[in-house]
């Protein structure tokens, strides 16, 4: 019941039993040992349905903080969130994965007691810990399999190494796993069969089946990054030509940007090399946005290949939605237009026919807010809510 | 219960309550009811587990029978069977659905009957109808949507006209989620997440996640004839250019023999060409297996182009197998080892360090058993056996 209302985001005693298909008096006596020990709260009126105005359920808020971490390639984000997984405090900042766990990991164990210190919350009030990592993971021991963004970490223990600062339970999935379970919850599960890409460093993509995160045979479902999009395309890190990863992601598009820079096509963005000494996917976004065509046609082209994939996939398994998340999504409405374009012309009529392709609808803390949702859903499943 | 019973094949009670997570005397008393009204029958020994022998429990084979329909592009099949699956009449003619609903349809109204009669079955006796049919289905309504190698198909609905001869119900579904269906009874749903791919005049794909049959969001899922195999390739018929089907598919590999017949690359399918006047996908296995090179190549190409796609589904779905089906998977083995070795090339280690490629387990019936396995679900949620 817990579990229900978690995904509800709050819900009346009517809509819970239908959902749960339980009697009213069922229903009515669960609510009332779970309000008595404390792990739902009632707050406000929902609107009447004619009878007695019905209370909406929530899991109690003072019920203790759920800690989410989202590890990026180039990035660390924190967060300590209330069961209803409103945030109470959020650190970000720059993190270069390749470095190894050593520094991450330090960190890490710095920041969080720290940031429960500062928020007043004692380190037993943790109900449990979800981290998301830019890498394949299995899930059932917390270990990263030879992730290729992340040198260093392969077969480390996050699980063992958080464990120094906390005793609450800990969590680790992919980060684009996780994206998916912070739409899926942001849905309340209403949206059963969905895709979600992430478009960074590297290319993921997290699949929902029947209102459930599908990990696949041996969890490396959604590792879309090396197929293949141009078999006459350079050759990949991974040894094959044309992965999609190879020709689309933030690096291709820093390669075509400094290319557009250094041959004099783009005038912005030589400007901007010679300033910064590098350059970056959102200053191609940021070019463009200033008029620059060569900019425009990076965007368009890396939409394009990206869009191509998709349309497989779309064929393959005919998603209800494809959400596109992830920093380089941020490059531009043009980038999300060349994507939809390739999808609607390489895909089935009856695939595409109701398909909304979007922005990931969480701004970029989909992975934080997954993190959380993992750690909620995982602390409701083995108990650690009602210890 | 009936439905756990019917998906294992046959189990001890013991097994049961550990399946369904009922209590042994629940279980027991269950089974008792089903037993007294004729729905279930108890067969030989299992082997002791050191207590009373348990009696195997199976669905009553004398409760009726269904009927699978499995209507091909260029095939009709048809099967009355035990609700245990077993064959008590199965006939199969060539057939040519491009002709239209009329003729299959009046053939079937015929065929129907007659062999009701043959095997001395009543019309009340039959249980229900499950019909599977080459191109894509709104399965709620068991009508055709427009099917590309079904011409005059749209929107007809099969289910209206088949009651004019059974007033059982009638279910319709995709041929190629027919044939995942009889495969996951047939594994006694113990995989849980695969593909079959069916190669024969089309190319499709049926999808089990989760233990579960996946249609997608509007029952297009596995519908991969149309993904982008060579953005250089011959312009399909849906417009774009490379498509798997149009490249890899019966028809492609007829094109290519003749090709090869009529330059002179190949005396044995140019005898076959004059002899018979066209060519067969069968014809191709044949010579290959009578040592022509050239037979050889057609029959590798096709199965890498047909891996090189799978490539791309197997690192975004991450099955545990791949059973490849259909007209041309008896082409011979080298199909298969083509298939293997472009999927092995092109798809990350994590994704086939543990899958199976496989020719599909039920040598060619996985379509009209899956239309068994259809009607027998059907009914069984339905509850038209109790009736």
């Amino acid at each position: 019941m817990l579990n229900a209302i978690f995904w509800s985001g709050g819900c009346a005693r009517h809509e819970l039993s239908d959902t749960l298909e339980f009697s009213r008096s069922k229903t009515n006596a669960l609510a009332a040992g779970l309000l008595e020990q404390g792990l739902l709260d009632e707050v406000g009126l929902q609107l009447s349905r004619g009878g007695r105005r019905p209370e909406t359920l929530r899991i109690d808020s003072q019920m203790g903080v759920v800690i989410g971490v989202d590890i990026g390639a180039t990035s660390l984000d924190l967060a300590l969130l209330r069961p209803d997984l409103s945030v109470v405090a959020k650190h970000s900042q720059t993190a270069d994965v390749q470095l190894g766990p050593g520094p991450i990991m330090s960190r890490l164990r710095t920041l969080i007691p720290a940031m429960l210190a500062e928020n007043g919350i004692a380190p037993e009030d943790v109900l449990s810990v979800g981290i998301g990592v830019p890498g394949p993971v299995n899930f059932a021991v917390g270990q990263l399999v030879n992730p290729p963004l992340m040198p260093g970490w392969d077969s480390f223990s996050i699980r063992d190494d958080i464990r120094e600062v906390t005793s609450a339970p800990v969590f680790v999935d992919n980060d684009v796993n996780l994206m998916a379970l912070g739409v899926l919850w942001r849905q309340h599960r209403q949206i059963q069969d969905f895709l979600i890409i992430k478009v960074g460093t590297g290319i993921g993509c997290g699949i929902v089946c029947h209102g459930e995160l599908y990990r696949g045979a041996s969890g490396s479902a959604g590792d879309i990054g090396h197929i293949c999009v141009d078999p006459e395309g350079p050759v990949c890190r991974c040894g094959n030509r044309g992965c999609v990863e190879a020709m689309a992601a933030a690096p291709a598009i820093v390669e075509m940007a400094v290319e557009a820079a250094q041959s004099g096509r783009s005038p912005i963005l030589a400007e901007k090399l010679k300033a910064k000494g590098r350059l970056e996917a959102i200053d191609v976004g940021a070019a463009s946005r200033a008029g620059d065509a060569a900019s425009d046609a990076i965007i368009a082209r890396s939409g394009h290949l990206i869009g191509q994939m998709l349309a497989a996939l779309v064929n393959f398994y005919n998603p209800s939605h494809v959400f596109v998340g992830g920093g380089v999504s941020g490059i531009g409405p043009m980038f999300l237009a060349a994507i939809r374009q390739s999808v609607s012309q390489r895909s089935l009529a009856l695939s595409t026919r109701h398909l909304e392709i979007t922005y990931a609808p969480l701004r970029n803390e989909e992975g934080l807010i997954g993190a959380g949702v993992l750690a909620m859903r995982e602390a409701l499943r083995i108990g650690s809510v009602a210890v």
